[in-house]
Formats: structure tokens, C-alpha cells, sequence
């Protein structure tokens, strides 16, 4: 069976509905591209770069969107975070990749950046990762600037591969393989319909909790059906969770929303091991702040606001779109063999769909 | 059918066994006790105070325990949260009743401490609520010093009464009746076992959302099982978790699995709604911290510390007892009438066997 | 000689103009209130609650403000604190009073916001304190709701009396009389005017470090001069500073400009000692935020915000009204006997002068 | 005059005295390098490397040290806060360099790691930065790994080379040339003395704040003595400190540490400007951690800790050292001419010290 979304295995989860391409880029202006980096020479390398960039035409840069974050386990790395916790404003593209590359990738959002002619004269890019360590060499340090520039310039609307691809090429998750992910969902809300999506880069978890809409398919999905790359079963790794909105929120509200990636999370079995760098953000693009930076406007913006009492379906929906994005991540990704000879197993999807088929008719 | 508790309705979840008395007082030397407050004159009062005692003979004023608070959702209150947040010291019994209520037992700890010979001249209680507004007339400010001194003196060891008592007297929960709750989980960890124990108030949750073990039961039991208490679903309500354990924390140890108790709540069905008030605080009784004074010892002392790879199975034991505590509060809260007549109906606990039963033969 | 502000002193600090009184007050729509308890019998009482009120006609409960805190040093309380964090609404008026009274202020703010029409069911009010139980029999519980409430019922524009009342009464700071202070500062910013405003308790620190414009008058009024209040100098206490603007500030900016009153109190001699609960708050009234509650607006409201580079001429006076207030708080403490007897001596105004005189005259 | 440390100009400020060099490595253990980039071609640089290394013969990588950050304003990075946030664990080295370096120095420490032989296969290394755009052509980007190696492999104890050195070789701070400068406090608490120290690559402020020992020297020595890099006199960049102390602190304990550096920062005359990257890191060597990694020890390791009421010494010695660091950084950093012909003029030693003098004598 080749791999499929979840949805299109007739598994749909969650109460709201889906975007048109159940996708972060279902949010107006978001692009994501992908670079990804598989070769067998001079030593074996799976890994990548995924970029999210928050705006279309007019550029981040220029356009600054408001933004929060929540750091649910942080042994991890989001670069930009300080800024970010500050002021609640994201002046740079979103990037993901593996741990030991970060700080390449971060450089090369300020050049690229430079070289774009961001207003700007100081950087300060958002670069998270996880940790592809199992299969790819990461010691050698393969990702360069020129690989992060692919991946910016590759970001496009519509449809976002996922599974082993960018910075998801060489990640494991519940002891399947896993990688990147995506889904949305609109909310209606008084007059208005919005949307959230997220992109998850997915490198945690065990086997055994592994849900799937609720139902604990990880214990029934034992180790005879697909081994575990691992000979004991460990919660290791991590999970970056970019969640996007079109509804106009301001910063403290983006951090609300940031922080319900934690029950999507959850939901599917995750809880924040120790060594889990699972650290969540959160952007609007509702509105379009001014650069901060000397010479810039000193009077008064309009933003706009949701009242509080909106809030509530949108972090279900924050919560939704992260679950179907991880399950997205694992349903997508293929079986892949990497460095040392070692092979992560795709999750089974007939099995999947088996169990999932099964439970709904006792429901019934 | 009697109020039971949810192993004693043959559902098991978690991975870890619990405690004898699966409760937050398996944590040696955590005392709790209630005091309860049902009357129908001169107003219809259905509310409470629920005292967690952290230390047994030695008191928590000379002996000041490490700790960590978590604001899932910060709409709610606990006080004291200034000095945990600074210090991860604490040094205070922890209190929790109806919002309104929550000024008057802050003090009435004060002047206890003080009445049993407290050594500190400063006290910053620990005292957190959620709204039982519903069912008891809580402008009319019933709760006074006397009743949260009660609950206090009523701290034991031993099993805990769970459902209509305490604080939880009057609380909703994923729109049955809910309240007070409690399980525990004993950890191995190398050649030590350990024991994390969750008390929660609940009092949040629409329930479409409801799930017991990952199954969608509150999506099967309709509202023509038993009626929601309001025509229109709502996420409303808070919960307050209070997780207690013996392993040697240090103060941010306490904080990361106080955060772990998003985890558990999610898994019931909780995503922390706009409205709710879900704060959580985790203590560690295995260190006894010397009380912070002027004229207090100003040389080192020591402490124990778990390393923190050992930290993952505690932080998925708080999430199963987390899980376990909402779930033992809702099978055990009975059907209540309250305040203008209004009805909360009691989770049907004959319902939730049959789902459960039923889809867990469909997994096997 | 009377005592007098710093400024009658001919002592001035600072980049910016005050406003026209000097204080909080001058931010418009923002009333202060006291309620001062000084009696002997049945034991000697020195307390009281001081009432910032942020709205003028419209009330704050209808009409919240975004606001923000930094807790510079927790070993305080400021209840309140959770929803702040979480979603930097303010809804409640701000009051202060003794360590031992939060609680039955608190409560007693709910009861008054029901009392007046509030429109929320729900309470979260927000009340800090320090600690005077050196002059004043704290033990005793002397605080009631009619205190509370006659604070809040005291509450007027114009001129705001400081030193040795409401919850000032019984306060120490620099081991001088203390109590409450007062100052402002108007902000040219592009073609606009903003005022903020601090209004603190001033009740810490310690003498050898007390600074006056960065004048290290403290190590120059020996205790010959006037005696200490304590036979060993020590560095205890607590600070409360309530900040006010009429900028148009979103809320994570209001805790930006929280966190500015440590710059200000640093140029005071302040430093968080251990046992100093130095809790800041800050709002902002340039925008008027629905309340959160159910059946509540659900459609975008639109806010003011200042862009970010406007933000730093707020903080220098935000760090300027903080310092003279605390010094006015200084000035305006007269020399108070209190419980057992003790007497806490005011700053000697002649002496400061004629410091402050010397040393100017030397930089010129 | 030549440059000479503040000491040295006979300016004694605070209340502690320092340790043997004035320096962080006055601290056991704590080694310092710098790399300095200086060159015309192909491009004017300026700048460099700094490198704190936590420990002297074990390794940080095998001995980890108890850390916490405190960020008074982020407009800033500081690579690794997620996991010192997370968990209060150093285990890496802290490099200082330019805004536009931080990713190539923070992969470089990540190699080094590994080139050392360090048990950890997963690196989250500690990377500050300063922006030195107005003296160096920054949009070069011309540090390497091979810049940051060697940082590391100069570092020693004893005397620390401030000014122009390292990360600082193109600060400005308070309009005069500013860079890396350091100093320590030695404090007695009970039986015991502990040393604090900190190193600051200074950056920031506006001349007319400038204060040593609080008198304020800025405004005498106004733009016509020596003037100002700019025309019109702003509050820009950034400051990083880092403390060091052999006390034993819990992790708590050391970000309550890093937090007083804002009060050292403010009696220099820094507020926290809205575009200053003003965050602080504190780390204790009293206790060795234990790494955390998949198969580490799992048994309760025995860490020493402070009572809290001994900290207040210790945050008054990180306020004094971080304020004479910055100091040091100003009296020790020459004048220098860079990118675009640009000067930025030293403090003048001799101006400082007649106002010293004059401003002593006053207050006798």
C-alpha cells in the first residue's frame, strides 16, 4: 500500500473541518518548502531543511506578523526565541532541521534575508530542529547555507509534501518512521471563518502510546507486525510544532495558541519525555506590524483583535491540526534505511485502517 | 448503580500500577481533608474547601517542601504562586475551594500557621479555585475561616473521599456532575520505586470530548443518556491539579512534571478553554527544605536530586494519574440539585462499562 | 522641618517632565483611594489598603485594560497574577494593603464589583501587599471588607496623599519610615504626549544603599544622625510599584514596561533581597478591552499599539516616575511608634538637602 | 593615558571586595579566550570571538553546572535558553560573538564537542551576541569555526584581556567605545566565602545615563569633551553578562542570580532600550551535574544548596560585579576606527577621574 494522509486512508479525526489542501498553506500567504539531502556519500547523510514562511508577496521582513511560543519540553533549540518572548513579533521565516545544523541555517536566513533586501540590518531568524542522529551522519555537518536558501526559495502554497522530506528526512516517531506533517481546519466563529494549520517535524515517541483519534492503535500495533528500530523501546527525540492562523490575534493570544499543541500532542501519545526538545510556535498573520528598528514609525497601528471569548474553539482547533498533522507525518512516511544500515519501519497503514475500522463499528 | 471508582468498574488505564490506596495520599505523609458545605437556607450553598497537606508530623512550615506551578490556562487563581515561581519552595498547605471563597481561606491559613506555632512571621498560602457558581449561590460569600480550619484539621492519610465533597462539592465536569478526584502511580525507576499521586478539583469539559483511556466515550453517551446542565454545550470551568511525590525533585523538576498534568487532562478530554482557570502545582517530599528566614541557617545543606534521564516514567506517571483523578471524580461525583433548582447529572457509570467493554474487545 | 515632596525640596530627577500632580493620578480616568487603621486598642495597629483604580466613569469591570507584571523578586503576593500572564487583561481595581489582609481584601473586591453591576459572574481580583508587622500587631487580623471597600469608595483624581497611609501606613524602606509614593512623567513621543505614572509601597532596603539621582546619600546619613529602625542593617521587605500609562500599549508590552520599575528601583538602592516581595504591575488605559465572558463580543475589536521603537523613551520614564516615587514615599513618611513600641524614624529632609546641594554643585 | 581598569584609576565602587583578578576567573575552574578579528581586507572587520568555559579539567560536557537565564530585554539571541529554561542544566561552553555569527560559533561549539570526546551525541551549545554592524562590515560574515575553536583553545584562568578583545572588538557602549570587561566580588556568608563574577560584552546605552558609583558622569562629560559615535544620541544595542560563582545554587537559585545583573546594568545607567538583546546568564560550579542522556545514571546524585536567606549577599555581589564589569569594559577599550572611517571614541580615563574626586569629596 503506498502511503497515503490520514484521511485519505477514511480516517477523519477531529471536530472541525479541514482547509482546502488540509494543509499549514491553507493560511493565506504561508509557503513551505523543503530541501532534502539523501546520499550514501562519502558518508550517508538523511537529513534536510523545511522552511515555513509566514507572508507571501510582501515579505516577512517588511511585514512583521505577531507571533508566541510555548517550549512544552525544551531540550531543544528555537532560535529567535528572546525576540519573540519579548515583543511577540516574528520578523523572519521559520526554519526546521537537525540539531547540529542550526546554527548554519540561522546565518543563512540573515544573509538570505540581506540579500532580499530586508529593511532590517539586524537578524534575529527563527531556526528550530530535531535530532536525525539514528540515521544520517550528523556529525559531519552536511547542511549548508546554500541548502537553507533552497528550501526558502522552494516555499510555494498548495499541497506541502510530507514524510521523509526536508527537515523531516531522517526522523523517527513511535518507533516508526516519521518526518514532517501538515493539516488545517476552519473555524467558524461568529460572522467569520478562520483557519489553523500546522507543520509538525516529528521525532518523538514510543509505539505503545500511539493513538489515533483517541484509540490506543500503538498497543495493538505490537513489535511482530513492524519492528521497532529500537531493541528497547525509548521515548527519545523531539517534535517542532509551527501552527499558523489567519485570525487576528495579538502576541499573548499566539502563545495561548502555541501552548494547545500540547494536546494535540497528547492526543497522540506524546507527553514530553525528558530528552524531547518539543517546543510549539504560534504566528497570525491578521496583522501586519511594523518592523521595529531605529528610524521606523513612532505612531500608533490599528491591530485587530479577537476578544477572549473566541479563543476557545481556535485552541481546539490548534489542538486538532496538530494531532492529523503528526498522524499525517507517520502515515507519509516511508520505511527508510540510513547510516550504520539501520532501518526505520513505516507505520503499517492496513493495520492502521484495520484497527481504526474495527474500534468505530464498537462505538457504533 | 452505586458511585464507584473507575477501577472498581474493571477499567484499568496507564502503564503503571497504583499506590494501596490509589490516591494522592500514597505519598507518604500527604494528608487530606474536606469540609463541606450542602445547606438550603438562608440560600442554596453547595460548596467546600478541600485542604492537601504535604508533610505529616513534621508540619510544612518547618520543614518547606520543593515544588513547581504550571498555568495550563492562567483564567483561574492560586495563590502564592509568586514565591514557587522564585524559589520552588513550599511552604504552605495547598487549598482549594470556590473562586469567590479563595481570599478568605488564604488568610484563615495564614492565622492557622500561626496558631500551630509556625516558625515563619510571613505567610504567602497556597490557596486555588474553580467557579461552583452553577449550583451554589456564590455571591452570598459562605466559606469562612472556621471551614477551611475544618478541612485542615480533617487532613488524614487513607483513602480520600472523591465526588460531591470539599472544594468539589459543586463542580461540573465535561457536563456531568464532577468534583474531587484522586489516583496514584508507584514509578520503578533502577532500584528505587517511587509514588506520584494527582488530586484534582474538576470542574471543565464539554462532552463531546470525554474520553476514558483514549476512547471517545463522551461522544457515545448523547445528551439523551443524561442531559448536559446547559441547553447549549459549553467549554467552560477550570481545573486545578495538585500532583504530589517521593522522589527527590529540585524546584524546576517540580515544574516540569506539574506541566505534565496538560498531558493527562488531555487525554480525558480537557484543551484548557478560554474561560478555564488550569493550574496545576507539583510538590516533592524528598527533601526536607529548611524554612526561608532571616536568622535562618545560612550554610549549605544538602539535597537529593534525580537525574534527569529518570524524569520520563514520573512525568508519564503524572499524566496517568492526572488522567485517572478526573476520571475517578467524575464516576464518583453523584447527581446533584443546587442552587435556582438546577440539576447536574452524575456520569452513567452502567453506560461507560458497556462502551468500554465493547471497544476494548474490538482491540483485542 | 514638614514634610514635603522631593520636588518642593528643589530636587529634581530625571529626563522627563512630571505631570501636573506628580502622580498616577495625572494618567487620566485613574483614581487612588486609602483606607488608613492606626489605633492602639485592643492592640497597636498600624495598616491600612490603598485603591488604585484604573477607569474613571466607565468602570473597569466593563472597560478592562491590557496590563502586564514582572515579579522581580516573588517572595510576595499579588493575587490576579495567572490571568495577567495569560491573557493581559486587567479587569479588577488594584489594591494593597499587609501581607495578612491579601485574602480579605481580595474577596471583598469581589463583593464590591458584584455590588456595583459588574457585568462578569466571575472574580479574579488583584491584590498586593507588603509586610508591616514591625509597628503594626499584624497577628491580629485587623483588616476587614468594609476597609476594602471604603478604599475603593475613596478613590478620587487629583493630588494622591503619600507617606504613612492606606496600605503604606506601617511600612520601612531604606530602614526610614516608608509607605506609599507617587510621581509621573510626560513622554514626547512623535506628535503625541503620554503620561505614565507609578504609584508604590515602598516597604525594603537598606540604608547604606540608598540613592538619591544616583547620589549615594544613604552611606552619608549615618545611623548618628537618625537610628535604624533594627540594631543589625538588613535588607528585607518588600516593594509593590503599579505602574500606569496612557499609552496605547498591547499586553505584552504593558509587562515590558512592568519590568522597567527594577530599573528604577535599582537607581534607589533596591536589589530583590532575598526576602523581598517586589511584584510590579503595569496597565495601560489607551484601550478599552470587552470583558471575557460567555455570550460576550466574538467578533475582532480593533486596539492601538504603539510600534515597538516607541517603546524606549516609555521605559526610561516608566524607570523615572518608579524612582521618584519611591523617594517621595521617603519625603513624605513621617517618624511613626508602633507596636511594641518601636518607632521608625523618617528620612531627615534638611540633611538629604544639603547632601543633594554639595553634590550638584561639585558636577557642575 | 593609557587604558586602565577603574581600580586602577583609584574609583572603588560597592561593598564587597573583588577576588585576586578582578575577573569571572576568580571563579575555580572558569577559563576565558578571545579571538580577535581585526583586519581592512577585503572588507573592514571588527569583531570576534569570546569563550566562557564553565569548568578546568573535567570538562562542562562531562561535568555539567547549574544555570539559569534571565532576559531583561530579548531583542536578542541567546542560543540554548529552551533547555536552561527546561531544565537549569549547562552543559556546554558560552561564546560571545557579533549578531550575524552566532549560528556559525554555536555549530563550531557543537563540533568542538565532539572533537573533545564529550559523552553527549546531542549538542544545544550557549551562543550570545552583540551587534558591532556600525564598526565592522557585519553583512560579511567573517567568522569561521576555525574563529571559535579558537576562542576555546586560548581560554585561561588568571587575568582576562577587556576593551577591545573577542566578542567586544566593535562595541559601543554609552556612546564611548565599549567591548568585554569583568570583575568579582568575594562574599562571606556564615563560615564560607564565595566569589561571584561576571563578564559583559558591552554594547548599549546613551551617554547622558552614564553613572559610576551612581554619580552621574555622563552628563558632565558631555559630546563636546569627546563625541558621540552619532549624531543624535540614541539607546541601541545590546548587553550580555555572564556570572559565574562557586556558591552551591539549584537552578532556581542561579536564574534569581542572572536577574541582578539589571540592577548592576542600572547603576550604569542601562534601562533596557526596546532594541537592546539585554539577557544574562548565571551559572554556579559548586555542584557537578551528572549529563543527561539516554543510559546515564538513573539513582538520586546529592547536590549542595543555599539556604535561601544567604542569597541576598550574593545578588548585591552580582549587581556590584556586573556594574564594574561594565565599567572595566569602558575604562579598558581604546579608541577605535573601523568600517566607513567611523571612530568611536574612548572614555576619557582622566575626565573620569577628576569627577570622581570631586564628587567623593562632597560627600565627605
Amino acid at each position: 500500500m503506498s502511503r497515503q494522509r490520514l484521511r485519505d486512508l477514511g480516517i477523519s479525526i477531529g471536530q472541525f473541518e479541514p482547509g482546502p489542501w488540509n494543509a499549514i498553506t491553507d493560511i493565506a500567504g504561508v509557503r513551505v518548502g523543503h530541501f532534502t539531502l539523501i546520499r550514501d556519500e562519502p558518508t550517508v547523510i538523511r537529513t534536510g531543511v523545511t522552511a515555513v514562511m509566514p507572508r507571501s508577496e510582501e515579505t516577512i521582513w517588511a511585514a512583521n506578523a505577531f507571533a508566541g511560543i510555548h517550549s512544552f519540553n525544551g531540550y531543544g533549540e528555537m532560535t529567535g526565541m528572546a525576540w519573540i518572548d519579548e515583543a511577540g513579533i516574528l520578523d523572519s521565516p521559520i526554519l526546521i532541521t537537525n540539531t547540529h545544523s542550526v546554527g548554519v541555517v540561522r546565518d543563512a536566513v540573515a544573509e538570505f534575508a540581506i540579500l532580499k533586501g530586508a529593511p532590517q540590518r539586524f537578524h534575529l531568524p527563527v531556526v528550530a530542529e530535531t535530532w536525525d542522529g539514528w540515521l544520517s551522519d550528523i556529525g559531519s555537518f552536511a547542511i549548508t547555507k546554500e541548502h537553507a536558501w533552497a528550501a526558502m526559495e522552494a516555499a510555494r502554497t498548495g499541497p506541502v509534501a510530507e514524510g521523509n522530506v526536508g527537515g523531516g528526512t531522517g526522523m523517527i516517531a513511535h518507533e516508526f518512521k516519521g518526518g514532517i506533517g501538515t493539516a488545517s481546519r476552519r473555524v467558524p466563529i461568529g460572522d467569520a471563518t478562520y483557519t489553523v494549520g500546522a507543520l509538525v517535524q516529528a521525532n518523538y515517541g514510543s509505539r505503545r502510546l500511539l493513538k489515533c483519534g483517541g484509540i490506543p492503535v500503538g498497543e495493538v500495533i505490537g513489535p511482530d507486525v513492524v519492528p521497532s528500530p529500537w531493541p528497547v523501546p525509548r521515548d527519545q527525540g523531539s517534535i517542532i510544532v509551527v501552527l499558523a492562523t489567519d485570525a487576528p490575534l495579538i502576541p499573548l493570544q499566539c502563545k495561548r495558541l502555541a501552548r494547545r499543541a500540547t494536546t494535540g500532542l497528547a492526543w497522540v501519545g506524546g507527553y514530553g519525555a525528558n530528552s524531547s526538545g518539543d517546543i510549539f510556535i504560534a504566528f497570525a498573520t491578521g496583522n501586519v506590524v511594523p518592523p521595529s528598528q531605529p528610524g521606523g514609525p513612532t505612531a500608533p497601528v490599528s491591530v485587530a483583535m479577537l476578544p477572549s471569548e473566541s479563543m476557545s474553539p481556535l485552541f481546539l482547533a490548534a489542538a486538532e491540526c496538530t494531532e492529523e498533522a503528526i498522524l499525517n507525518a507517520l502515515c507519509m512516511a516511508a520505511t527508510m534505511t540510513g547510516w550504520q544500515g539501520r532501518t526505520a519501519h513505516a507505520l503499517p497503514l492496513e493495520r492502521l485502517q484495520q484497527i481504526m475500522t474495527k474500534a468505530r463499528a464498537a462505538l457504533r
